[in-house]
């Protein structure tokens, strides 16, 4: 089978994981993962067992986790896409940097956010943890407005997989009503907007909205878990 | 002039790149950043405007920042070392997978303590903060003794720079007074101590005590920050 990725909602940073497998332009297939349910499939277990998402089933039926190692198995299928680049030349340097930067200062900002978020209601510990986040991720944001002066895509001269990340968590400032982009982050706004006419990021958002999808690379459609257990067992 | 690696001391998560420089076996020099230091150095600035640790001044003269990257480049000078893997093998895939969940999950459960840490004595938010960081930290350790269950290494039959990065973070945990490896996690501090038997493990704790350190590969010596300042400007 061709490989399966799947991803999570409301909102994951598996987002970029679609949009790179769009802009590969190579068959695929999607999962979708309620991350908000309350029983957890065990289907889902045995392709990840912290069940996070996004999770590459492979065609050989194993598993990749963790967005960086899927992001960089997408891009090494074409390196002529220019998703990603050959290893050891300058430019694979400055994309694992801008990749590490995204997936380790800037998504780690907004998790003590995601924590009070799970708190109850009139939990002491809600500001705080919203208050770290906020100064987290407001550095985050400016380091990358000013990254991007004078530049249209995070790394080298055209989008990469860096970019389809970033794209898939910048949103969470203000889905965690911390920001407001466009007022906050002029500058990086308008290069996330550019993102958003994007067909393969407008392809994601129709796929985790559950509304119609047209692809704008080789989608072959959505696998049910059902169908992933019986592919797992053969 | 060869590689630099700026190291921040106390205990930064720049060790495993001293580790790897000594496994790769190639001429480089270090030098070292106080982090707890109340002035920042403007030559440092140049080298990393975020005055992080490590960076990478490379030969070229230009800086590589993110521990991730600086990892992949080592690895990359010498594919025949086996710290890493060549780009689109399966080795590959598995190596950035657990670089990534380092890197991001393991990484970042700290953070909260790290931010405790910070604030004034008797601040209401130390406790909050650290069983934060503590409940996180617990599942990242659980997740790498488990993992590591019947096998020598993180990634493949040989130590890799996964390994070499592990042993510069799984100390935070006693460095923060939150576990006592030896007693919560037996599996995973047996491991621990074959790396710290290490020739290049034992350097690189030298290094950061300022002690008679002796290399195990071709380290050439350290170079102050006003080297660096003459070097950037010629």
């Amino acid at each position: 089978m061709e490989p399966v990725l799947f991803y999570g909602v409301p909102h994951g940073c598996s987002f970029g994981s679609i949009v790179a497998l769009e802009w590969l332009g190579q068959p695929y297939r999607l999962s979708r993962i309620d991350m908000l349910a309350k029983s957890k499939s065990d289907i889902y277990r045995r392709v990840n067992s912290m069940h996070q998402t996004p999770t590459l089933l492979l065609e050989d039926s194993t598993s990749l986790r963790e967005s960086f190692a899927i992001l960089q198995n997408i891009a090494a299928r074409d390196l002529d896409r220019k998703l990603g680049f050959a290893q050891g030349t300058k430019a694979y340097d400055s994309l694992n940097q801008m990749l590490a930067y995204l997936h380790t200062s800037f998504h780690s900002a907004f998790a003590p956010a995601w924590a009070a978020y799970k708190l109850g209601e009139g939990d002491p510990a809600i500001a705080i943890l919203r208050d770290l986040a906020k100064e987290k991720a407001a550095a985050g944001y400016a380091t990358l407005q000013l990254h991007l002066q004078g530049r249209d895509w995070l790394v080298g001269e055209t989008k990469t997989i860096a970019d389809a990340y970033l794209i898939g968590i910048a949103r969470w400032g203000e889905d965690l009503g911390l920001f407001d982009l466009k007022t906050d982050y002029p500058g990086l706004h308008r290069y996330l907007q550019k993102l958003e006419a994007d067909k393969a990021v407008i392809f994601a958002h129709a796929i985790e909205d559950a509304t119609p999808a047209i692809t704008a690379g080789k989608f072959l459609g959505h696998v049910t878990l059902d169908d992933v257990g019986t592919h797992l067992a053969a």
